[in-house]
């Protein structure tokens, strides 16, 4: 064991940030007012006055972050630039550093960190946190309150390693995560961001391109407005978070086309029934239910998950499949976790 | 000519409003409110002494109303009650009175008034005004504060009974409308709406049936709220409202299948080249750029619209096109009209 997470006492812990822009900047500055000693580089420097002024090391090269002997390195950084900086830092990261990201999208990270020789010491992760804004200036460390992460593995990931970042996130950080499978975390992401951004693109597309293009536009009201509302903004960014995530877009997109031509049927069909089309506007009655729950404030409940050695990976993933969240490391293979009592999903 | 829409003091009108529900509601305070004589029918007398309290006179059946020598009467009723209503009332409405309603579907209505023998009376009008309530309790005058309406036609419309519409809508109310056919309005409310509703639930129904979805949910943020928010409420009347105009929410739901099948096949291509899919994206920038400018507040233009006695039908909709809106009839066939400089669309 080169790393023991269970063990290591959080009040010496040391993290890197690479990349301060939105996420990166929160996360550093989240980092620095819990007293952890934070190392910072960024693409310009820029952001570094202000940064030291919130308490946070900044340093010239991603090499020299690297090498600074951390606990952990977050590589905040665009994904377009990730074989780059990877590229420079392993040569000189320290195997006690386990390295980890903040990305949207997480198999393309992980087969980069693994040509990059660095597979062993890598534990996925993502913070649900954000802003229509972008860069240090709009970053702080409220921007993580409440947040939870996905924490993600795949079939070599160290369990001790994944100790450290299950205390970091929960203890030093305050907030709760789940466990998933790179895999799963990234068919999730295409479900309920990318896919959709495409959907309200393509709707955007079939008003522009529509011959009563003028005449809609003055007739929409509310629901017009929020399913296109994604589309509106930063076209580029939507294309390149699509990029990283093509496969499982387009196996969504096929998906929603086929349930779009399948309503189509319906309503061309002179004989089909009032029930089919009640049938198809009812399938999504458990979400509903759960989103009402979530509306009336359900109670939270709590309780404790307990995993074996061989089949962590397998039992974090159920547990996120129930709805459960981990609140907290309890001991080497125990964690606290909460749950809404609601969910017939 | 039996009605004189051109020269109709608006000081003796007097309006029939079936069916006090949320538009009929406010629609018929609003009239009471301006002055003018306000006769109201709902098929229970519940809202009644509400009703007459905000001045409206209310009788018993809606065979009353129709007999009640009305300038305008306004079937405010669901669609699936509306051919009992045009059956009952057809025997007894006078030839003066022009007959109306606020549907968000024009052809059915249409149909339905022209098998009751009442083609000639009928123009179709459509106030974009709401709320997620319904209900008289939850009308009110202002609901109706700067609406915008469709004001429709076919092709036998009789143009002195628009002109009583017209006026009635911009003087007696204080709205703005366009003037477009009723097919027109229908493939256009598809589009920004019924549509939309389909592709909302599909996206629900979809999250729903996927062996991630609370994994998903957890992950949701902003843009997959907004992108479902009207596939949570009410299921039963989306569906009602996709039924009214079957044919053009399956052509829709088709194409917009079929660009969804497009942007996948670019995702699954290993030759496809990331321009096309920025061409993908970039489609809409005439519709983001009009959107920015409304958000700036664009200055509003004004300018008037002569047309034709053979053609206003079509130099209506060519206005409605270009994004004007007529705020007031200034002569037989003169309008004032304004609109946003802006729109490459």
């Amino acid at each position: 064991m080169i790393v023991d997470g269970l063990h290591k006492d959080l009040h010496t812990l040391s993290v890197g940030i690479a990349g301060l822009g939105l996420i990166g900047g929160s996360l550093a500055q989240r980092f620095a007012k819990a007293g952890v000693r934070t190392v910072a580089w960024n693409h310009h420097p820029t952001p570094y006055a202000d940064a030291r002024a919130e308490g946070i090391e900044c340093v010239d090269t991603v090499e020299e972050l690297a090498a600074a002997d951390l606990d952990i390195l977050f590589l905040c950084t665009p994904l377009k630039a990730m074989d780059d900086v990877l590229a420079r830092i392993a040569p000189v990261i320290g195997q006690r550093t386990t390295l980890s990201d903040v990305g949207s999208v997480k198999t393309q990270v992980h087969d980069a960190v693994v040509a990059a020789g660095l597979g062993k010491q890598y534990v996925g992760a993502h913070p649900m946190a954000g802003s229509e804004f972008s860069g240090f200036q709009a970053s702080s460390a409220d921007l993580l309150d409440g947040a939870l992460w996905a924490l993600t593995f795949d079939d070599t990931t160290d369990y001790f390693r994944y100790l450290l970042m299950a205390r970091t996130i929960t203890e030093t950080l305050g907030n709760t995560f789940i466990g998933i499978d790179n895999a799963t975390h990234d068919r999730a992401a295409a479900l309920i961001s990318h896919m959709p951004h495409v959907v309200a693109t393509v709707l955007a597309n079939t008003l522009t391109e529509s011959p009563e293009c003028n005449v809609a536009v003055a007739l929409s009201a509310g629901s017009w407005r929020d399913m296109t509302r994604v589309a509106l903004t930063d076209p580029d960014r939507t294309r390149a978070m699509i990029e990283e995530n093509p496969a499982n877009v387009a196996e969504l997109t096929r998906e929603v086309a086929q349930r779009l031509n399948e309503v189509a049927d319906m309503l061309d069909d002179p004989h089909a029934h009032s029930f089919e089309l009640a049938d198809f506007f009812a399938l999504a009655d458990p979400y509903r239910r759960y989103k009402q729950a979530q509306r009336e404030n359900a109670p939270i409940s709590e309780g404790t998950l307990s995993v074996y050695s061989m089949s962590w990976r397998r039992e974090l993933c159920e547990s996120a499949e129930r709805g459960e969240r981990i609140t907290h490391v309890d001991a080497i293979r125990t964690f606290s976790i909460a749950w809404r009592e609601i969910s017939d999903m």
